[in-house]
């Protein structure tokens, strides 16, 4: 089976990382050597990697940072990874990194302090492939409650998960198709989600994000699938901005909306979200090129909140909920 | 008062026009000459006019064209007024121009054959005058049923009648708040309205296609202001794509919708109105830049057909009406 290499961006080098560059993507595949944290926290401003490369990017550099500072005892790690923590949420204040600090203080616990780095790596990256064995099973639910051969609408980009879901329906004798919001402005939809899936074999159409009712009208929509970049106990997910546009046009037009997405750890309600609104720059211009004049006020919030009553399904690792299951989840 | 430069795009100048190219806009505010058919056919094909522009430029075309070959009797100018709405509407299939034809020819009716260019000019000319005050009406209409200090939310560009718009309302003393979705792939929402409404002085928010829901939620808006390039009799409207997203998430958040409209004509029921779909790469494209692979299957319908349901008002030259008002006046 072929994986997409959104799937895993992030390789974890030992002294460094290399980062798929997502924003040279389809026209370079390019990847970036991350070597301290400067490097880092660049590639997270830029959004040269998100979704699950974030994830990837701060385990691994907590791990390459102390390799390369001689950080060896889990005193100095402690300390260090609340710097380290506070940094990345700074450069993206809507991804929940202090839920991965909380978790590799978890593992902390455990590591002898005599083989300190070693056995932090080991325990990190058989972690890690934990995980993305969980994601390829958390595509297996998600094709068991689908239509058959489902048109499936979706937006932005799931990192790889949705090759990944086509693969499984394929192997199941299927012939999924796809619908793709281009995802403005920074265009994941069209640059890696139309992408990777064309690149894997699979029939895609792709859209510009004002057309979706229509598409909902004209094409019968089996289901919409989106990621999501948080959750909160209440079962509202955060992802990227147009999420919350389509979840509304989907009840309106009756189609199941389903969302792959994590445990909602410590954020209670959408009220304790905080969205990352970045400079207007971002959307006045493509490339390097004006689009608009740049003395335009303009709005960017990179996020939005789709209130749990949209959503059909949450689909997590270890099953498919509605929002009221998911509540009680957390509610223990 | 300052009239936005879209209010009136093709100038007539004799034996040639000079039409506003709406894609060099707001960078570069230049003009192109018409001086032949396929000078017309090019600036409609190339969308550097549409809209209002359609109209002016097929009136004023008729004329030119007539000049130019020496058309000077009603039976000649009948035969070439029907290739030239072929031809325009082959360019662009959802505007009605036989509805245009249909109206010159009620004026042909009455002019003196001594004098036919001349009269027929006169005619013509006094006409699109007598359009342009009805316009300015319209937005005076419009402007007695908003809520005092309105926040509008509008997507692509209503000719230069948004300025009228927001001029009327602040000879009313009233401060109105322009929110613009920029609407892909032209752009006209950025780079037509955004600018026509910042150059003459008024306040402007503009937001990525797929942000709407969100911006509906978070600004208190108080109305969808669109255009239509088409009605049906059943009070349906033909506009930009992105129009019927809208209209459903307008409804959904409980937003009046009000559409700047023209007699419905003859065409009955939406389901006689054809879709120009446009090519794929006006869609991959920015400009002449590939922004997604030039292979990629891509969906273009460049209008969409928003139902009557989901409009609060068509504004008319003569009133504000329901579309089951609207749909009256045409059973007659």
């Amino acid at each position: 089976m072929k994986i997409s290499p959104l799937f895993h961006p992030v390789e974890y080098k030992g002294n460094y990382l290399s980062v798929l560059d997502e924003s040279a993507l389809p026209f370079k595949k390019r990847y970036i050597r991350v070597r301290n944290l400067s490097d880092a926290l660049d590639v997270l401003k830029n959004m040269k990697t998100r979704a699950f490369g974030q994830l990837l990017l701060f385990y691994y550099f907590c791990l390459s940072d102390a390799r390369l500072n001689q950080i060896n005892t889990s005193k100095k790690f402690n300390r260090r990874i609340n710097v380290l923590t506070k940094k990345f949420s700074q450069a993206r204040p809507t991804f929940a990194f202090y839920q991965f600090q909380n978790h590799i203080n978890t593992f902390l616990k455990e590591v002898k302090e005599a083989d300190f780095l070693n056995d932090l790596e080991r325990k990190i990256l058989t972690y890690i492939d934990s995980l993305q064995r969980l994601r390829l099973n958390r595509v297996k639910i998600l094709s068991r409650i689908l239509a058959p051969n489902p048109k499936i609408l979706t937006l932005c980009n799931v990192s790889g998960e949705l090759v990944a879901l086509a693969q499984e329906l394929k192997r199941q004798g299927q012939i999924p198709e796809f619908f793709v919001s281009e995802t403005r402005p920074y265009l994941q939809g069209s640059r890696l989600t139309a992408w990777e899936l064309k690149e894997a074999g699979f029939r895609v159409n792709l859209f510009c994000d004002n057309q979706v009712a229509m598409v909902f009208l004209k094409n019968n929509i089996s289901a919409v699938i989106v990621g999501s970049d948080r959750s909160t106990k209440e079962g509202d997910i955060i992802n990227k901005i147009g999420t919350y546009t389509l979840a509304v046009l989907a009840k309106h037009f009756n189609v199941p909306f389903y969302c792959l997405t994590q445990p909602a750890a410590d954020t209670r309600s959408r009220k304790d979200v905080e969205i990352e609104f970045r400079p207007k720059e971002e959307l006045l211009r493509y490339g390097r090129k004006f689009i608009a004049p740049p003395t335009q006020k303009a709005l960017y919030p990179a996020f939005d909140i789709t209130p749990a009553e949209y959503i059909t399904k949450l689909i997590c690792f270890d099953g498919a909920f509605s929002p009221e299951e998911f509540r009680k989840r957390w509610q223990k």
